[in-house]
């Protein structure tokens, strides 16, 4: 028997780039995203329909792959839980004193070791004169420009024991587990998980190499399929390598575009995937012959798609 | 500071009709739902993405309008608490067996006299061989029959007294509140509330008649706009009344398309709509000039759009 | 029996702005077209799928309206023929060196005193190396840059007697007529004619002022349905007045988004259509009674849809 | 300096059928073609926007691939100039009677061996009561039956010798040619050609085995790339074999979906590609590099697509 979790939804995502400026401007001029704040090495960006200030935290750095995942808890007394809750394992790491438009935060590390947040306090976008929606319940308005993202929606993390971080997410962090892979041999080679109705919000997948703390992917919303069509169109005019043309996921179900920004951090741009309403959803388990098909048309994604994350494995 | 509710979503409507053969070869050929179950009087009805056995109870009847609405909770624990709460408030009428799919369920009704109930325990579906699905998380084979509706998407109930139904639903229902309409005599035209991310699950608009218990439409979901716009045709086709063609809504920011079924209930197909992840999504409050500008690009919906529910007011 | 005109196309239509600045801000950030070259007091712009080097002149001018319509020949012989049977009417004005990027052309007005030419020798558009597409078979890259028309699509006149530049369309200059418009009293309120399969290219429908030479709407092609809806949310954003919003034409079964550029000029973005494949497709007579259903799905335009053309009437 | 030809359109292909029952269920559910009329070991089938009576005849036979492609010429006048012309190339096989639904045909070889007709008198579609069309600028109802194909759209033939057909369809038949691939070694590998603004109705690619008068695949238009999508849903729920998913052609931009028809013809279903306007387009050439990316966004094709064709080779 099921019930709703303690945290809501992931606030923000930092992404490490060594090609900052580069980086950026893909963010901004292909994806559409908007410069809300700049501070020393780092750029805060978000989507027209994030109702935060970001959903990205871009930084510059040596190497790339994943800063860290910033959970939002539902109320002060929901993020106590959690954090106390992760205290008790072992894996936290203490307070901070929040950052660019954010409250205190309890960080953690994921078994294998990723860099995690939970905060409450948040601020909500106020958006300047030249970016007032016409719909008051839209935080920004529709700039149409790029592949005009509109929030940040999925993170896919890449993990050496699939297992032990599922059953972190799920029984520490309260994530409800809607689908996963089993290979022949027991082992588990990817989990799709969510604190809402989405299909997926934290998705982990089998590290290849079996490295620690790697990114496989960050996925960013658009409300159409047509719109990622559109995106695929602006990559290929744009120069931007398109590691898997749009089709659709067998799991989950989700409509994807896969393409590296210039640093080499995976991007995807998404929309669809079913909702789950049922309260006891069984998580689905898929097995590898059933994985051996490819995705939901036929479609099977290129080797690098399973083996490459950020940062690369030497 | 709020917190997930005890109820996850709309398990069933239950919709009554004066000529239920028309409105059956309706939902089945037009709207492409699947025939579960048939029963005396009454037909149950699906979609093909409904993880229940049917979303949908057609009944006959000597009037049209809702029968009534069933609410599911998250777990035993919770269906306990809500339905101690409803008896306290003295709108409880006590506890039936459950209905076909479906185990006991307390019946009470909002202040306004449309009937509910609330349920834990629910069948999910099982699909038989012809429609047994090709991917796996889906709990039904695509048909593609008619409009090929996913699944109940909402419900929009008349009130005479809107504030009190709107609290009635979030106080004691837990519903939380998105997005609510205030005149300029201060009273209430609309609220639209959610159980979910999604912007809306149950709405509550004024009853121009001040008529008790009416409904104004049941909502099917689409996964996009363009099967919308292809329901439109199919309506166009079968001489199914279109009462406002194929646009964007101001409030919740759906896709619609409005029709009658038959009997004359009016039956939206939906799809779209912002997404709410903030725990504290402050309510939009539309004035009375903000609503008269019509729907976002403009449309202005006929006044039958704002006065006409079932049953029908002589 | 049809047979192949010797005309080929439009290839670009002169508007006339009384806010030239605005209006090339419109085009060019709103509309998402390309400033080719400028010259004086013109502009001439580009969609991105336009093989020539523009298909609008936009020039300032002391009134809104039409400048003129260019129209192709498909070789030198046949510019010859169509040029000497426009002079056997009385209604030419002799040959010009040509313009911008085009070569020697046969002007000559309507019955109803619109400005038109024939040319055959036209330049093909050659993309500096910033706007170099992917795809060879493509005129220019794709910027995804506001509504990101691709070309223009057909014009749409008023006459105060559709009869009579009807005629002269067909019979000299080879129009096909598809659908007309017939009223209870005889007289003709619309006709749609085309040189291609392309359900219109041309159109005239009536003035309801009975003036002369003026303009009704250009049109400008997207792809998909959704690019139209994308264009009405930017057109939103961008405080573009809507005048009709998306949806779908009866006659030609076009999707439309109908707005007013700066200085007043009716613009449509528009996509799909019927081709008429059938060389003896008879033309489709619409009655008084059956205009009066509105739009394909029942949207009735608004009265200005009806009466309002540039330059306004005073 | 080109000029419309005498030929107008594609009117109707043959196609021979191992297995004529599933290949009519196939058709008629699946595809959601109607059986207009059905004649000993042929069916007669329409897309629901066909102006004709029907766009295919689909023919028991003791081996799959095409029977033969009937053009459509402008008028009895260019219907016989095009007779001479082939006449007198010495491919013709004289003049038939008719057949269902139209009238004298002249019979013809393509050098590869494709079986042809010209013909000019032919029926249009009158609509029986159950199907008559809302709009009167349609043919038929919209069914919304499985994938609701609209009409035929292009025919593949495959060719052992793709130069010396090409040559014979645009110095004889009058087909304008648009793209072709041409290999390092000068030889000919494909050819888009087309009698309209399409950018291809008649496409020859290069036969892997040498083999005279092969298919490689009959397309089928549909009007928006979203039902190219939800096509390839019903083609997976439905167990049809699917080729190649929903993607975008680098050649002609058009978008595509593959799979096999039961007794094993590939087939299409398609939308978009660009529409040419330019009378002197000069034709696309690939070359073997440009060809190696794969389609418009990087999809490679499997090899089948490129060996496969009916009837088979042993």
């Amino acid at each position: 028997m099921a019930s709703p979790p303690d945290l809501a939804h992931i606030h923000h995502v930092e992404l490490m780039s060594t090609a900052p400026e580069a980086s950026l401007r893909f963010f901004v001029d292909i994806l559409g995203m908007e410069l809300e704040a700049q501070e020393e090495s780092s750029a805060y960006l978000r989507g027209w329909g994030d109702y935060g200030r970001y959903s990205l935290k871009l930084t510059e750095s040596s190497q790339t792959g994943l800063g860290h995942v910033a959970l939002r808890a539902w109320n002060t007394d929901a993020l106590e839980r959690v954090a106390r809750a992760i205290e008790s394992t072992g894996r936290g790491q203490g307070w901070t004193d929040g950052d660019h438009g954010h409250g205190p935060a309890y960080r953690f590390t994921d078994p294998d070791g990723h860099l995690f947040e939970v905060l409450y306090e948040a601020d909500r976008y106020d958006a300047p004169p030249e970016l007032a929606p016409s719909l008051k319940n839209q935080p920004q308005r529709y700039t149409g420009r790029g592949a005009s993202v509109k929030r940040l929606d999925h993170v896919n993390l890449l993990a050496a024991d699939v297992r032990s971080v599922r059953e972190f997410a799920t029984d520490v962090l309260g994530y409800r587990l809607y689908e996963r892979v089993e290979l022949d041999d027991g082992s588990e080679a990817g989990a799709w998980m969510s604190l809402s109705i989405m299909a997926h919000e934290l998705i982990y997948t089998r590290d290849h190499y079996g490295a620690g703390g790697r990114l496989h992917h960050l996925a960013f919303w658009v409300d159409t399929r047509e719109e990622c069509l559109r995106a695929a169109d602006l990559f290929l005019d744009n120069d931007v390598y398109i590691e898997a043309a749009p089709s659709k996921h067998a799991i989950a179900q989700g409509f994807f575009l896969y393409a590296y920004e210039p640093s080499g951090n995976r991007i995807e741009v998404t929309t669809g995937g079913r909702l789950v309403y049922d309260p006891d959803e069984p998580p689905v388990v898929w097995t590898q012959a059933e994985r051996a098909k490819g995705q939901a048309w036929g479609v099977k994604t290129i080797d690098a798609f399973h083996t490459y994350g950020t940062p690369p494995v030497e």
